[in-house]
């Protein structure tokens, strides 16, 4: 059998005014990535390809934010906005391509999963000429209520127009809607202004089919895949409830989390099991962690590829390019961005490891420095197998320090190191007995002068 | 219209010793300011500039912290604890002084806001005597139940005294109370402590009032402003919904929180909009951000100021007197004090900026240090525009390093350098071939010769 | 009055396939103590000294870890799982030793409380041969209901035995017993395995012991107590309740916490009244810290003791051995590892000390490392009383600085300092009027070449 082909209507022409943002509503991030773009991960993951996108201003950043996700995108202008069915017919052109099915979702409802499109695909290949999308909220007070009558969906009867036994029913309408291909244009044109807002209602649709004896159904999603972002307040709701799914995905995949309140993923974080996170993790995009790893409190990550069983944190941050290879260990007050640090490797401390490759085994004393950027250019830093780098010391990039080197502890290193070399770079000290007796009464004499001032 | 005259009495005198701290309950800190502060800040927001404060011991402190807000306090001193009515009336002489409107609040209730107060005075002004604040707690169990009749406050019934059908009433009494200033006195005078406890109980002025034909009402305020602090429990319980409703501010003005559960702000916290927080952020006092400034997780600031579209942290410390300009960097494991840094400037990593400025698009290398104290006093470094100071570099000050000059990795400088200079002050680099293998041989027999011990 | 014998049964022979982990799920840890030890702790807090530890795969480390409580452990080793009777049975050899009291416990319910063990005793001292610990669930659908007459618990009925009656009792079975010693191995030898799952089930012990006329009551103890675990989110689960109940009790004791739930403990965190803990900081095992001390926000201890009045943070790690005397300071991005820090001492900033001994009131300045390790051998770096180091210098170990000495910042120091000296080590500086713009011109057109590649 064929599988039945889909376009999805991503209405995203809000302004979202209520978000006291230059950005478009729809480009808010959840997770690091635009909520958008999570409406089109929702889709891509229920087999859709094919996206109409109906934008408002700034279309063109929100194109770019779900062809970060799916390519085949065709983008219509909404210009004005008389309601949310004139808005899915601004998409006119794609809807009358000849789908099987056309899905309607909000570009602003980010929670919105994969099983719950699969579902009301289901009931149009069973069938179905519209699926109303519905759901039980904790209280129903405010929104629209599904009126169902032998399994079909008969009504979408606003709170306002609800008698007493319509305002029991506890069942919702979600606003997200599928319908058969074949009959939507035409049910769609249907939809009049005639209502006090003279607003052309999407909701109309279910009574408009009803009259032309389709058939209407509605299906139960889950609340939290219809809530809608009009707020930072709701932003950060709605960051809370994804990042709840993933921690509680991430714990039952088999990794300890002592505190999973605390740590925060991004849309794409990997982490295999049996690695063990403490609390107070930040995920930036782009990271994985391999199985037996042990990442510490307080530690940030972008970009960065963690090895099994090594060992980061606390107070470690990985930039873009950090690749840490198996029992390697970075240690506390440790930023690594664009290096490779070899099995087994050691970065305890206090440590700039920046456009560099540290070979196995090799440990890099408290405090040394990799001094990658003149003003002007970065340059590599090589460090070989086994190398031994003394705390404090600057490594002047481009430079590269052999395999079996030592590097004496404060030596500022600017030229090449030979395999198996000892090399140092610091002043002979020297010591003045007594001396620090007349530095400290000097100091004191000019402490008393400037109160004295 | 001339404005009623107000005078508002803080009942701070309990002791407070379940709090089992040596400091006075009504000293300890919400987001950084005493609770009795907080309770004054509410007080001064609601226009009133009087206030007659009733303290026991440590007095001194606690009007300290209240004159922090308000400048008119009379103190006034309870030397016998016989109960909120005697609290009230330590305060005789600043009442009988010929207010309009007298308010009762309690020095421990830090969560009062503005908007009740401005309600119960509003009633005073429509002609009420008495005006009792209640709220309406999830379980009303164990508080005294507001009896109304006819939109009148007829009685307090305490829950042990309390009928069946008294006991379902949900209106509860708060506590805080406004009163004619015309008759508080009078009403006072005529309470007694004929009761189990030998108390004066000022809730006994209803009906006292009631008796003398006085109009009694009582208004609902919400339940958190009524939230006394008797444990620590109680008052990190008061510091959660302090930073909830601040969070939500913040958020609803615009400010975009990716976990606003994790960020602390202190009472005089300013936020732009279009600023972005992400988790984990501790605001001390004196902070502003401005906009489109981006502040990173794992950052610590107090009494600093942050540039438009500046960028800082993650696991940046400011102190006070850190000043950053518009479009500076301030980024991992830095600590800024006392110290202006420049529009466009960058102070990347592992750094320690004390007393000093740094001038317009100058770049500080990782682990550069400003060495500002000599033990007895400390002193400025000076960096001018577009200087470059190389890693790991100290900078002893006094010192001063002029526009566009170079300050080589690993430099110890100890006097001024010129604008356009190229300074440096390391050693040079000796590496002495195959000897690291020798070293190693070295300390390993040490080793051995160690574990032989 | 002798105190009555008592012997405990943990049952810990679950695999925890649903962890999906390599480690056994009872070894899995909450507040960095496995779970096993978690129950062993509750035990030994109820006087109890014999354990008897039926296990499963895994038997030596469960074992380890239960003996790092009591002493007095006897393993058993459950071959085949055949229900909760034959587990106990497991351990007939302990059981028949004659004791007069025998608890069953569940190895993966670290919740469990001593309160509860007591109040399970007392019933058995008054009488009882079989007591049930029951608890109310907010929901009790799915759990067995105890069916109390009289007092006496007759039956414990599976929820789908129940009758519509029997499933509104809100009374449930938490698993853990009680048992007179005398007559616990005959009750359990009458358990069969006559049912659908042909397991021989602990909770028939009920049913038994009323067939026989003895004594069997319940106990209701708290939820959180009979809390198992399964999986990473129980774990988790677990893990916040523990937090809650120490958070709770801590700030009770009188310590303030402004965040509460931000403060991870271990399970032998002490901490003293008045001090002051700021959020986000996370304690591993073995730290005490004194009345008095301020710890500031991401911090993060394992095995050290911060004395009175100390001042800790923000950004600190104290590792093993860190011992921080009275009103000595610890700054951001400090690591402290095996050291003692003197009265009064300073280590503002920016710097790792390890394994050292720092004087009273000496002074570390920014960025000052001591290179205690040479790649082979970790060395001793003594600082006396009244030091001052100067910012980014290097100690080279094993060296001593004597009492009142002064190191010059930058310095590195390889050989001891006498008291009272001044040394310094690091290289005159030396300045190139105008060569930065030279520089500055090399590098942008290595630069312009670069790109031109």
């Amino acid at each position: 059998m064929t599988p039945r082909s889909c376009l999805t209507v991503i209405l995203a022409a809000g302004e979202g005014t209520r978000m006291k943002s230059s950005l478009p509503k729809v480009l808010h991030n959840i997770a690091g990535l635009p909520i958008v773009a999570h409406v089109a991960k929702a889709v891509h993951g229920a087999g859709v390809r094919d996206i109409a996108l109906v934008v408002g201003k700034g279309g063109d950043q929100v194109e770019a934010a779900v062809r970060s996700i799916v390519s085949n995108v065709n983008v219509h202008e909404q210009t004005e906005r008389l309601g949310t069915a004139h808005a899915v017919l601004a998409a006119r052109d794609s809807i009358a391509r000849g789908y099987d099915d056309i899905l309607v979702v909000f570009g602003d409802t980010p929670l919105i999963e994969t099983a719950a499109l699969d579902q009301a695909r289901a009931k149009l290949a069973d069938g179905a000429d519209v699926v109303v999308m519905g759901f039980r909220p904790a209280v129903p007070n405010g929104y629209g209520r599904l009126i169902e009558q032998d399994g079909r969906l008969i009504a979408i009867r606003e709170e306002k127009d609800a008698s007493e036994a319509e305002k029991k029913i506890g069942f919702c309408n979600g606003g997200l809607m599928a319908l058969r291909g074949q009959s939507a244009l035409a049910l769609l044109d249907k939809i009049t202004n005639d209502n006090a807002n003279s607003e052309f209602y999407l909701t109309d649709v279910v009574e408009i089919a009803n009259a032309d004896g389709k058939s209407v159904v509605a299906i139960e999603i889950s609340p939290d895949n219809v809530i809608g972002i009009n707020t930072r307040v709701e932003l950060a709701e709605a960051e809370a409830i994804w990042q709840t799914r993933k921690r509680r995905d991430t714990m039952l995949a088999g990794v300890t989390m002592q505190a999973p309140e605390t740590v925060f993923f991004a849309h794409d974080t990997l982490v295999e099991a049996d690695a063990i996170l403490e609390p107070n993790i930040i995920f930036g995009p782009g990271v994985s962690i391999a199985s037996g790893a042990v990442i510490h409190a307080f530690s940030y990550f972008e970009g960065a590829k963690i090895g099994a069983n090594a060992n980061v944190g606390p107070f470690a941050r990985l930039r873009p390019g950090a690749d840490l290879a198996a029992k390697s260990k970075v240690g506390n007050f440790v930023e690594v961005k664009n290096a490779k640090v070899g099995v087994g490797a050691k970065v305890n401390h206090l440590t700039y490891i920046g456009d560099a490759i540290v070979g196995p085994a090799a440990n890099i004393g408290a405090g040394a420095i990799t001094c990658n950027y003149d003003g002007y250019n970065k340059h590599l830093t090589e460090i070989g197998a086994n190398v031994f780098i003394g705390s404090n010391s600057s490594l002047v990039a481009p430079v590269s320090i052999g395999d079996n080197a030592y590097v004496a502890s404060g030596s500022v290193i600017t030229a090449n190191v030979p395999a198996d070399a000892l090399a140092f770079g610091r002043a002979r000290q020297e010591v003045k007995e007594g001396r620090a007796v007349q530095l400290r009464a000097r100091y004191a004499a000019q402490k008393l002068a400037k109160k004295a001032d």
